[in-house]
C-alpha cells in the first residue's frame, strides 16, 4: 500500500489496515495519520512491543488519535506453526498504552484447528477484539482458507468468547461481517 | 540435576521437575525414565515444539509413561518480556500428542501482574493444568518474588478460571499447594 | 522513504539504497524498479535469505537490473551485539542468484572494535564490496559516531582486505569515499 | 554424555568436548571442570555470549583453567542455513574473556559448499583455531558427510588460510589430524 492506496481506501472502507510489513513504513504512518478514519495497525514480523507503539506515534503525532494496535504472531525458530502468537503482547501494551489492543488468530496461527483454542486465549489474555476469518466454504476460499472457521465453529467460538469475557468482567457485543 | 540427584529427589518427591536448560540432557531423561515417579518435562529456551516431544520419547522408552510437558516461555529478541509466553504450543501438542500438556505462567512471563492474564489465557487455550507461583509475601521472597502473586490474587484467578474451564466444556479441581 | 523521495534521490544521487525497514514496501520497490539508477537493497532486520532475493525481483520485474543486495546484521535473541551479522548469507545468495552482494559492518556490529575483524571476515566469505563509516572525529559525528573507524584503522583495514582478497582469489579496486 | 562417560573419554581422549545441548548441563561442567583434561566448550544453539562464558565459569571454578569456547552456529528463524554463524561472537568473546574461541564452520552450516568460505571468514573475523570435518569418501561418511570436505578442498582451504592468517598479522600451525 503506498499514499495514493491509503487515499482511496479511505474514501470507501471504514477503517484502514496498515499490514505488518508496512507497520516501519514511517511515510504511509504519517499519510494515514492525516486521514479521519480508524487505523488498524498490526505488529511487524519482528517488530518488539516497543517498536509498535514508536511506529502508532508516528500516526498520532499526524493527528489522527484512532489507532488500534494488533498483535498478529512473530517470526521465532520454532516451525510448528507459521508465527508464534506473543500473547503477552496484550497485558504489555495495556500497561504502557492508552490505545485499544487486539488480536489475530487467524494470521497468528495459520491452521482452522487453532484458531479457536487461540482466539479464546487473547479475550482471556484481555485482548480488546479480536478479527476471525470465517467463510461459508473455506476449502474453497479464494485466500487463507486453510485458516478460516467454518460458520458453525465460528457460532461455537462467539458462545464460549462471551462466557470467558463475563468470567473476566468484560462483555462482548455482537460480532460485525465484513463481506 | 544428575543421576543422584534424581534419585534423592524421588526418594521424597511426588513429582520430578526437568528444567529448560536439561530438556535435552539425554542421560537425565533416561535416568528419569527408569523412576516410577511422574516426571514434569519443561520446554527448553529454544526447543521446537517437535524437539519437546521427542525428549520426552526418551523418558518413554525407559518404561516410564508419566510424563507431563509444559511450556514456560521461550527465548526470542523482544526484550519487553523475560520469555515469550506460546500458547500456540498447547494446541499443536495436543494435536500431536496424548501426553498432558500444561503451562508456567509465572515463568513465562516474570512479571506479577501478567501471571493472571497468561493463566487465563493458558487454560483458555486448553492447557492440562497451570502452575502459579504465589507467596504470603513475595515481596521478601526468597526467589521468584517478583513473578508470584498475592494469595488474594491466587484466588481471583482461581474463581475467573473455574468458569473460563467451564466455558470450554472443562472443570478444575481443587488447587493442591506445594510447600 | 517514498516515491516522491525516491524520485528526489534518484535526480542527485549515483545510487539509491532502500533501507532495512522499507525491505517489503512493495510499492517503493516497484517505483525505484522503473528508475535508472543502482539499488542498493538491505536485508529486512529479520528478513530470510529467501525474502530478500524476492525482494529484488520487484524491483527487477520493472525493468531495473541494477540491484546490489546487502546483508546488514539480523535480529536475534542476544544482546550482545546490536546485530547478528549473517555472514553465512553471502555464499547463499552467491548459490542462489546472480547478484552481488555486499557486506555492512558498520551497522552489522555497531561497535567500532568488531567493525575491522567483520569486515575482513565479509571479504574472507566472498562479498562482492563492503560499506565502512569512517570518521574523521569519530566521537563527534552527528550520527553512527560510535561504528565509525577513524581514518587510520580504516588504511589498515583496507591494506588487511587487499591481503584476504588476493588469498581466496579475488581483488580490490580503490576505495570510493562518499561526502 | 555424563558424569561416567566423561571420565572414560578423559581416559582416551586429548580433549574434552561439551556439545551445544550440554552447555548448561551444570553438573557435567563441574565433573569436567575436576579433569586435568582440555575441554572444548561449544556454545548453546540459542546461547548468548554472556552465558557461553558464565558456563565456562563452571568449569574454571573447580580448577580445570584449560577451556576453550566454540562458535558452532547458533538458531534462528532463517531457514537458509541449519544454523546462523555468529562470527561476531569471536570479537565479543576475546573483548571480555582471556579464553581462546575457535569456530567449527562444519555446523555452523552444515553444507558441503559453505564450509570454506565461512572457514575462511572465521579466521579472517581473528578465531584462536577452526574445526574442519573432512573425509576420503564424504558421500559414504557415516556421519555428517553432507558437511565434510574432500581432503583436496581440505589442502585448498589450509593454503587460503595460511595467507589470511599473515594478513591479519597471526600465523597457522601444521593441522593436527583425528581419526
Amino acid at each position: 500500500m503506498d499514499d495514493e492506496g491509503a487515499h482511496l481506501a479511505a474514501a470507501y472502507a471504514d477503517c484502514i489496515q496498515i499490514g505488518a510489513r508496512n507497520m516501519q513504513n514511517y511515510s504511509l504512518l504519517k499519510t494515514v495519520g492525516r486521514l479521519r478514519k480508524p487505523v488498524l495497525l498490526k505488529r511487524g514480523m519482528a517488530a518488539t512491543v516497543e517498536e509498535l507503539l514508536l511506529s502508532a506515534e508516528y500516526i498520532l503525532s499526524e493527528g489522527n488519535d484512532q489507532v488500534i494496535l494488533c498483535e498478529r504472531g512473530v517470526r521465532t525458530w520454532d516451525p510448528s506453526s507459521r508465527n508464534m502468537f506473543d500473547l503477552n503482547a496484550i497485558p504489555t501494551v495495556q500497561k504502557l498504552s492508552h490505545l485499544p489492543i487486539i488480536a489475530d488468530p487467524s494470521h497468528g496461527t495459520g491452521v482452522r484447528e487453532r484458531v479457536t483454542p487461540m482466539a479464546r486465549a487473547a479475550v482471556a489474555a484481555g485482548a480488546d477484539g479480536i478479527i476471525i476469518e470465517v467463510h461459508p466454504d473455506p476449502n474453497h476460499a479464494l485466500s487463507d482458507g486453510a485458516q478460516s472457521l467454518f460458520p458453525h465453529q465460528f457460532a461455537d467460538l462467539v458462545r464460549q468468547l462471551r462466557q470467558i469475557s463475563e468470567a473476566i468482567g468484560r462483555s462482548i457485543s455482537a460480532p460485525t461481517a465484513r463481506a
